[in-house]
């Protein structure tokens, strides 16, 4: 920070006052409603969306809307945004597509509005009220968890004398945790130390502590074509260039691959390890060898994220186990095979990086919660976990076998039959918009997940992602068949 | 994403490949040898303060110096760092004085080495043996945190069938803990509907989160002088340029605020409300009513931390109330009062900025952690909570006045006497330097807190921060007094 603070005099004369930017974000919204690009009624495009389009903090793009609302330029809607203001704008407002870069749609509601955007799924399966259903949803239901067992960790913890209730945890995280995950990375031929272990407050913080680590703003990663939504949004945070490769049922496209990486020499490669997300397809040992062999000659770093690990039936390979942890770093968490109210995440790398990923991670979170890390430390050590683990993977085959035959009598296709676990990539028939239909079924209390929301290249449009646990009522074929139909009937 | 995706192939031309960024970093520190900067032994600066000093990330640090390694340029010690290769090293390493910007002495051991770094007592704190005493840590002793009041919790939540032990929070979190914190924050006269209140993970994730949202890389920022340390070390994670501004036992020094707003133009001001950390001064009403005027003249946003707020007696102003949260956004989380092995925190803030927040949140961490939050609202309901404050007050004031007495007949003085809470800011005698005494002190398992971790200007060089919670063992003071002693006496 001394040097910063040193220079900072120097930086004055750098900055562009607020006042400016504002007022930029103004104009910019003013001469699209001008050119007739944002008709009376139109939604104006995200916060975020136009952030990330103009270059500037998101609050800058507040206060800008909040000023076109006061010139009344724009109408501000509680919940669902902004929009131009004009004669008849409401009723307008149904009529008009897809707005400006933000991928929204511009039907009212605060609910059905993000349509493909990677936030949108992840604000439908976290908002929806209970009676909805979610074969969208990206986790198992609650009944499908092991509720029991966490209630019998949680009261081993209340009794254990020794248990540590109150203070925060050390620097790397819970010893007796990184043991455990020391050794479970073993059985997945990964050799980490339990110092080459940090505990995290659940996967998504190990991967955005890794990308300060890994990136500077304008650095270029590679991921999947599909690939987890979530990593489009944490990427767009760090401000980096995403580009991406097509997924195939035995991995990444390696001609693709090796395309990306002549062309946009990318730092950083973020992918699924073990099960691929939202494909449910797993990587074959010669294309991850060969993968590697691509990193090295290209200086290309890995993250793979390994939270889909404990759902395996048969291992796939690991590339940190191919790799020694030399350039791949793995990734894990509890959140979708124990629970998601206790976060608990970690990174495993290589020992020489861990001292400045502990600076980061104390940095910006004084440290992961020791409770959460305790509680999983105990479901891991007691048996509890693995037996429950048995008993998941049966279910989860009887779930993957009745829900792919549900969905080949509705017309749909499955692009590849997964191993194991609960994702399941279809594909709708005769060329039906997911997202519309993921709409009109929203619009029924059933969340389904558009193919867009996982493709950088939005070239999925026909594609929906299930989730085999949230498949098992009637309630939910009727529905995509309903959808489906609606759809299929121009408007 | 979208047109992020477009842009990146555009971007390719703008990407300096890692590799030379590597060599850019190998060649100043060989420069810096050549220079005799740095001398054979000499510790080379920290991952982290070179990728500061040269812009780049800090992966990129390691492997220089790792390079640099192979090349025999530097070795490498396990757990203390790089050092200059070369004759009689390791005996030179004791004799040489401070290296670079990095602010680290270049004493041998990985425990002494981050003297007044940022993040130097966070580890101290956290990682010294349970037997080390710690006048210098920041937090409460376990024994005078609420134990069993969070055991009895945990064996209502194991016992409550209606407890969520295993999902995701909604994107805001618990409702009934943010509607318990409307009210809170309502005593202290700050108007928040629970919807415009965000759960995250402790205070530093929402400090971190609001980085985010309001900052741009380049963008300036104005702590306190001195301020809480890790305020520089996340402030340092978002490439902001970093000012500061004298604090009195009032508040901040508004002649200096109104010079840095006018020469700097910062965005945000980052301060702590009720109780200063590390002076333990309160704000006084003229002068919070003053800087609330100069923030809007300015343009200027600020974020109060309120995080000692339960520690006060005589409740002091809050910026967010006078402001009704227009520019001020309020941070809190109960790690400091009730228990930090449950991590939760929260944001307090205008409710059109709530929306990008939670996206924020989402992306950078998918949700905080339902189980903590459950934890703490119960805790705040059962009024167990309410009346262990009252006995804490009352063994806070005892021990700050036993701990000033004791401080003074050691030559120590203070440098107001706070109202209330744990924090102590007081001056050595005879100029001494308290980075010093603070090694001697830690090399006899006293971790204290020397001034300069908290000051950006690095002007407190003679201070001492101390925790009266963390002062009753005679020890203390004994140690205190023989790394005085030795500090006085020229090595």
């Amino acid at each position: 920070m001394e040097d910063t603070h040193q220079t900072a005099g120097g930086a004055a004369g750098r900055i562009v006052p607020a006042l400016t930017r504002v007022e930029q974000v103004m104009q910019a919204v003013r001469e699209r409603i001008a050119a007739r690009a944002l008709a009376a009624g139109a939604r104006v495009p995200s916060i975020r969306a136009m952030s990330e389009q103009m270059g500037v903090s998101k609050s800058t793009v507040v206060e800008a809307y909040e000023r076109l609302v006061a010139e009344g330029a724009l109408a501000a809607r509680r919940g669902s945004g902004f929009f131009v203001a004009g004669q008849g704008a409401a009723l307008a407002r149904g009529k008009i597509g897809m707005v400006g870069m933000s991928g929204m749609s511009t039907m009212p509601g605060p609910k059905i509005d993000r349509a493909i955007d990677p936030l949108w799924l992840t604000r439908q399966s976290l908002e929806t009220d209970a009676r909805a259903l979610r074969p969208g949803c990206g986790w198992l239901p609650a009944a499908w968890l092991p509720q029991e067992a966490v209630r019998r960790a949680l009261r081993a913890i209340a009794r254990d004398p020794r248990a540590q209730l109150t203070d925060y945890a050390t620097p790397l995280g819970l010893p007796a945790l990184r043991q455990q995950l020391a050794w479970r990375l073993g059985q997945h031929g990964i050799e980490a130390a339990p110092e080459q272990i940090v505990l995290t407050d659940g996967g998504s913080q190990a991967l955005d502590i890794l990308c300060r680590f890994l990136l500077e703003p304008g650095d270029t990663v590679v991921v999947d074509d599909p690939c987890y939504f979530n990593f489009q949004a944490l990427l767009g945070v760090h401000r980096v260039q995403v580009v991406s490769v097509p997924y195939t049922p035995t991995g990444p496209d390696l001609a693709a691959f090796e395309r990306v990486l002549a062309t946009h020499r990318p730092r950083l490669y973020v992918t699924n390890s073990a099960i691929h997300n939202p494909t449910g397809a797993t990587l074959a040992p010669a294309i991850a060898h060969r993968l590697l062999k691509l990193a090295e000659e290209h200086d290309l770093l890995i993250v793979e994220d390994d939270i889909f690990a404990d759902f395996e039936t048969d291992p796939a390979p690991r590339l940190a186990a191919f790799d020694g942890l030399a350039r791949v770093v793995t990734i894990g968490s509890f959140s979708k095979t124990m629970t998601a109210a206790a976060r608990c995440g970690y990174i495993a790398a290589r020992a020489d990086w861990i001292e400045p990923l502990v600076d980061l991670k104390l940095a910006v979170s004084f440290g992961n919660g020791e409770l959460a890390a305790d509680l999983v430390q105990r479901l891991l050590v007691d048996g509890t976990y693995r037996r429950y683990l048995d008993g998941l993977r049966a279910q989860l085959a009887d779930a993957m076998g009745e829900t792919l035959r549900r969905l080949a009598s509705a017309g749909l296709t499955a692009w590849t039959r997964p191993q194991a676990g609960m994702l399941l990539w279809a594909q709708l028939p005769g060329g039906l918009d997911a997202a519309q239909v993921a709409r009109e079924a929203l619009a029924h209390g059933v969340v389904l997940a558009p193919g867009n929301v996982f493709s950088v290249t939005r070239n999925a449009a026909s594609f929906l992602r299930f989730n085999v646990s949230q498949c098992n009522r009637p309630k939910v074929y009727e529905t995509l068949q309903r959808a489906m139909e609606r759809a299929a009937t121009p408007a």
